[in-house]
Formats: C-alpha cells, sequence, structure tokens
C-alpha cells in the first residue's frame, strides 16, 4: 500500500483525487499495489465531500508524515510552491507536478535536489495535459538523437485561431467566445501572449537537448497581434497560421528556442490539429518526425497524467537517472534570427512604381491576394533569408512599403 | 556494460547494429551505462561489414553466452523465432523484439515464460514502427480505463488508399506503385488482406483489455475489393475510406476486436493520416482521445523502438508486472455483427419504382451520387443499425437491389 497528498484541490487536485476512486482497481493493478490519497492540503474547505477528513491547512502535516511517500503539487504558481517541492524531496518524498511555471523556472535545482535525495520529481502533466509526451520521448525515443521538436502547446490559442480560420471571427469576439466556453480565463496574457506556451517549450528542450532553458532566454510572441487579413493572406498560399512552440539543436551545440504564430502548410502534420487540441512533433535521427495529439488541458486529462506519473513512482525503486537535466547560465539558447526562413508580409505600398523596387530588393518573391484588398494593400512571401536579411531589405524599401505584418513559414 | 545479440541481419537487426554505432553516446547516457552488441545470427556472411567478426550461424553461440543479457529477435515468422525466444527467455535473458506475428500468436505463452525467470519480453516494435504506442498505453495512461483502441495499422495498404483517394489511381495499379516504391512487398497478400493489421490490433487489445486476442478469432477484412466508385461515394459523404484495427470493451466483458476498411469523417481525428504513415487512437476515461502517428514501419524507426526496449531493460531491475496480459480460451472476443452502425451501401436497383420499397425497407437513408453515375447505381448511407439487421433488410429487398457494395462508418 502507498500512502500519497495532493497539494492544492483545485480543478487538476480534485480530478486526482477523483481517479483515484474512478479508475481504483486499474491503478492498483498498474501499480501492482493500492495507492491511497492520505492528504489534501488546501487553504479552503470542503466539507461536503466525503473524503472531508483528509483535508488538511497545515503543510508540515504531508511533510512530516513518514507514512506518505509521494506528493503531487498541483498548486500552481511559483511560491510556495518551489519551497514545499524542494522540503518535501529533501525529505526524502518524491514529487509529481503539473505546474509548468515551477519547471520550466526551476526544474533543473529541483531535478539536482531528487537526485541527492535519491527521489523522483516527475512532470508528465505539465506538458500536454493528459498526451503521453514527456515519459514518451524520454523513454521509447532513447534510441534517438532528437534533433527538433515543435507544438502546438496551449489549447487556448489554438481555439481562438481556428475561430479566426473556419469562421473568419476576429480575434477579439473568439477569445470572448474562448472565455465564454471557459477554455480562456478572465486574464488570458498567459496563454494570447505566448507565456504559457513558452514554459512547455522550455521543460520539452531542457529534456530533449539536456540543459535548462529559461524561459526569460527564449523569444516569446503571442497572437493578440493577428488580424483577419493574415488569416486571409495566409489561407491564400494555402496555410494555417497556429502558434508554435519549438527547439532545435543549432551546428554550434546551441539550442534554438522560440514562440510564436507562424504558417503552417495545410497537408502539414501539425496543420489539422484544431480547437483546443495540443500536438507535439519530435524529429529523430532514426523515427524521423512522430507527432502526438488530444487534449492538452482539462481536469481528468490532466489529472490522469499526475496519477500516471504517481503510478511510475510507485513502481521505481530509485531515483531516475535519465528523467532530468543539467542547470545552465541561460546562454545556451542561440540567435533565432540568424535562422533562414520565409516569411508572409503585408503592407501598403507607396505606388505602383514602387512594386519593381520591392521585388529588386526582396528577391523572388510570391504574391498573395485577398478578398476584397485594397488599392495600395501589398502581399507576399519572401525567399528563404535570416530575420536580419529581412529587416535590412525592409529598411532598404524604407517609405516605399509600409509593413503591417510579418509572420514565419516553419515547415512541420 | 550491457552486452546484447541480435537474431537476424535483415532490415530491422542491420538497423539495431547502425543505431547502437551511430547513436553510441546517447543511448550509454540515456542506460546509464554502454550497451554493446556482441553477437549477431544470421544464416548468411556479410565478410565486407566492420562488425562482420560478430556473426554467428549458432543460436547456442547466444544462449549459451553469460555475458549476453538482452537479445533482439528481429528475424521474424514464429519458427525458429518462437523456440529461441523461449529457450532465452528460460536461459534468464531478456527478449525484444519487432515480431508482431510471434507477439500475436503466442505473446501470453512468451510473457508467462519471462515472468517465471524473472525477465522481460518486451515488444514496442511490433506495432508503429517507430511510434511509442506500447509503452505510452501501458505507462503513461495507466491512470485510465482504456475503453477503446483503434488506429490505422498498416503503412503499405493507407499508402495504396491515399493514391486511390488523392490521385483516383484503381486498386491494382496502387498497389504496383507502392511495390515500385519498396512499400509493399513482391506477395503483398500479409498486407492488402488485413493480417498484419490484425496482427497489430491483436497485440494492442491484448494489453489493453488484459487477455490474449488470438488473430484468429478477429474478424479482418482487406482492401482488395475497394473500388473507385466506393472511393467517389465515401467522397460524395465528406469521408475517406481508412483500413482500420479496432477494439473495444463490451458491456459483457468481451471485446469487440475487427479490421476492416471503414468510412471516416474528413474532420475525424485518424482521416488525415495519408501515405504509409500510421496512427494509433486511445480513447480513455480520464484522457477522452489521444493519437500517435509517424512512420509505422522502416528501418532505423523500427529499429528505433528496438532499441529504446533494450535501454528500457537495460535500466529495469526485474521483470515488468504490468507491461503483460493473461492467456485466454479465444471466447473472449464477442461478436462484431451486434454492434450498430452506420453502412454505405451501393448497387443496382432493379427500376424506379423500387426506391419507395427501399426507403421502406432501409429506413431514413442519405442518398449519395458520384460523377458519371450509371443508369440506376443507387448509393446511400443506412442509418444506425447491426450487420444482422442490414443483412435481413437487404435479404427483404431480395432481386429489387442487387448489392455491389457495403462499407462500414466509424467514428474516430
Amino acid at each position: 500500500m502507498v500512502k500519497v497528498a495532493v497539494l492544492g484541490h483545485g480543478t487538476v487536485g480534485s480530478g486526482v483525487v477523483e481517479l483515484f476512486t474512478k479508475n481504483k482497481e486499474s491503478i492498483a493493478s498498474r501499480a501492482g499495489q493500492e495507492i491511497t490519497v492520505k492528504r489534501i492540503l488546501d487553504l479552503r474547505e470542503f466539507p461536503e465531500l466525503p473524503y472531508a477528513g483528509k483535508f488538511t491547512k497545515n503543510f508540515d502535516d504531508i511533510l512530516n508524515d513518514p507514512e506518505i511517500s509521494i506528493v503531487a503539487e498541483v498548486m500552481g504558481g511559483l511560491h510556495p510552491a518551489f519551497e514545499y517541492t524542494k522540503a518535501l524531496l529533501e525529505a526524502g518524498k518524491s514529487v509529481v507536478t503539473s505546474n509548468k511555471e515551477l519547471v520550466a523556472a526551476r526544474g533543473a535545482a529541483l531535478l539536482a535536489v531528487a537526485k541527492a535525495h535519491n527521489v523522483n520529481y516527475f512532470f508528465e502533466a505539465s506538458v500536454g495535459g493528459g498526451i503521453p509526451v514527456i515519459r514518451p520521448m524520454h523513454q521509447c525515443l532513447a534510441a534517438n538523437e532528437i534533433t527538433e521538436v515543435a507544438g502546438i502547446l496551449n489549447g487556448t490559442t489554438n481555439y481562438i485561431l481556428t475561430r479566426m480560420f473556419h469562421d473568419s471571427t476576429p480575434f477579439d469576439e473568439a477569445l470572448r467566445e474562448a472565455q465564454r466556453l471557459g477554455y480562456a480565463e478572465r486574464n488570458p496574457a498567459a496563454d494570447v501572449e505566448g507565456a504559457d506556451a513558452c514554459r512547455k517549450i522550455c521543460i520539452l528542450s531542457s529534456l530533449a537537448f539536456g540543459s535548462h532553458v529559461y524561459p526569460e532566454t527564449v523569444h516569446t510572441e503571442g497572437i493578440t497581434h493577428l488580424t483577419l487579413p493574415d488569416v486571409e493572406y495566409a489561407a491564400n498560399w494555402d496555410c494555417v497560421i497556429k502558434l508554435i512552440g519549438r527547439a532545435k539543436k543549432l551546428p554550434g551545440g546551441k539550442i534554438l528556442a522560440a514562440v510564436y504564430p507562424a504558417l503552417l502548410k495545410h497537408h502539414s502534420q501539425l496543420a489539422s490539429i484544431d480547437d483546443v487540441f495540443n500536438g507535439i512533433l519530435i524529429r529523430g535521427n532514426a523515427t524521423g518526425d512522430v507527432v502526438f495529439y488530444g487534449r492538452g488541458a482539462g481536469k481528468l486529462p490532466t489529472a490522469s497524467a499526475v496519477v500516471a506519473d504517481m503510478i511510475d513512482i510507485s513502481k521505481a525503486g530509485c531515483t531516475s537517472k535519465s528523467l532530468t537535466w543539467c542547470d545552465s547560465d541561460g546562454k545556451n539558447v542561440g540567435d533565432y534570427k540568424e535562422e533562414p526562413l520565409r516569411f508572409m508580409v503585408w503592407g501598403t505600398l507607396l505606388d505602383t512604381r514602387a512594386l519593381a523596387t520591392l521585388q529588386d530588393v526582396m528577391g523572388s518573391v510570391t504574391f498573395l491576394s485577398r478578398p476584397g484588398q485594397p488599392e495600395g494593400e501589398t502581399a507576399f512571401v519572401t525567399p528563404e533569408m535570416s530575420e536580419y536579411a529581412l529587416s535590412e531589405k525592409l529598411e532598404v524599401l524604407g517609405n516605399l512599403f509600409k509593413v503591417r505584418s510579418v509572420i514565419r513559414a516553419l515547415d512541420y
């Protein structure tokens, strides 16, 4: 019999407790023994719940209980989650978490503490909700050199982009719809400005490439600036726009890591992942591209990933030597602007004579059109070039072409 | 240092040896120690290879070598693969395999031998090539009750169906093209008649539901009878046709398991998996639907799954208590014909007066059309009914309607 505790009885925490009841038998059979929730930490009271007696407001009741060997930290936020996790690991308890903010900010430190105390710090639920991605990436792809990871890592923004594309709903309205449906929070900044996707790509790239990628070193753009003309020009080029988090190994050993909206061709592997679904592509030197997709959030999907980690720990004898990474000085991330890409650019051309200059400067571009395109509005896709080269060329054009939007094109 | 052997130096076997060289460092780092291939069993000689000295034609050189602790069986076929695997497990060596025929036919027996000798029999490479599916299904979804598994499990047939749909290539020609490209074997029966997909769904459903599902108990249809009119009517109903292997738990405890071509709506999760790609959908009571996709075959993808299993075993101390299932008497599979489904039916109507009778008998049908549809040819989609009910109704129609094709519609 393994006894566990849950820190936080919010959406995910209550889902964890629910699963231990609902799937009790299959969990015991997979784990090889029964697992029961002994304690739940929450400042609120839930007198109506059948398991009301398990609640405590005092963290020490869990920390100092020698019977509790595994703890799920599903409270979110950096503090006191970091201090609690560290204390639990130091006390010889394994911790599993759905807290992407904490893993992205302090993962290397906590993994080192876990290792020093021969326990585990697992975080399957921190990326992709119920989609298994951390474990498959680590284990089943162990025989590969992973060269690149990319994904639609945030369901809220994917829902908004899907509405913009399928129903021509403007961003603001699609966001309100997402909020009405419970897909977006009242303060949607972490989703729509890309911070959530940034945390997840930090975790994926740290694991894939072995050194901690810190969120503040990752160039992050959200989707708040996207407009229906962006959507229409993208469609004209047979593309959708998705918010992509990506990381790849650069030849010199550094890591390219970034989050931004990008054009993907309709037939590409991530293009058809719509609505609140998440999809993660892992490119390996032996497997080629492998894609995982499913619901990236939600109570039970995320809780199932938390519980799966707890089952795994209950079976493992000791600390994992490889589901881990080293700390870094933050200089492991290279310059994303050096990568040669194609860009979709649109804006206003001063006059028709400027068109020839534009072609001279930009090289062989593909022009795009949209219904009701205003006089002078010009959209095109550039040949492959670095972002530095693009900036220079746009500067050369100067007043001849007033840029309204630049979106990168990717190939996943 | 772990020493391993490889049985069979064909496509997959040579890929396994290649990966141990190519990804030597990352394998050692994931496994926590170096892994080297000590022996390779093959009746042929490969004097030109740098590792020619490792070959043997004598199985006993591997069986009786106490240094060899893990063996990859990648020879395929039932015999002598079964006898070799059993002997190795009994000798206390773990075995990993890509041999779906063997796992589907004798998996329960071999898993029991492995358990009795405290070693492992792993088979990630037997389904989905390089796509991690066995391990994620087992481990990361441990907290779920799996209710259903379905997939595009055979790349050759998926390539053929993709050509039929995208380019209106007839079956025979698409098959020849697949052979020319190396996607189909000279004798393509195991692929196009569904046996390969059947073996894979047997493995997936055995693992998902815990009791061995034998291939001979699984209703299996291939794609050889599919025609371009099938494709055109399907397209008219906004569907594609995919060869689907599926298994689900029936209310009484039995398992529905079957392989057949089926209609999938364009927006469904498996519909956009084209060409030689495989995709596997796992439906859980907590995660909802999770889909894995990638290259389902090929030298390095399959070899990477074999090597990942070997790494896993090199880290594990003892036999897995849960990556396993029990034997069965073959009566665990229920009657697939009882499941209510919609069917696409087309054929020749005797005369236009028969149309009213057809509608009376079949209920509320959706009529379909195709370009150049011959006089009298009639296509429709039935309401939901069992296959028994459909057969009765078609019998009632008798000579009024001569059936040419019936294809089931699924919802994945």
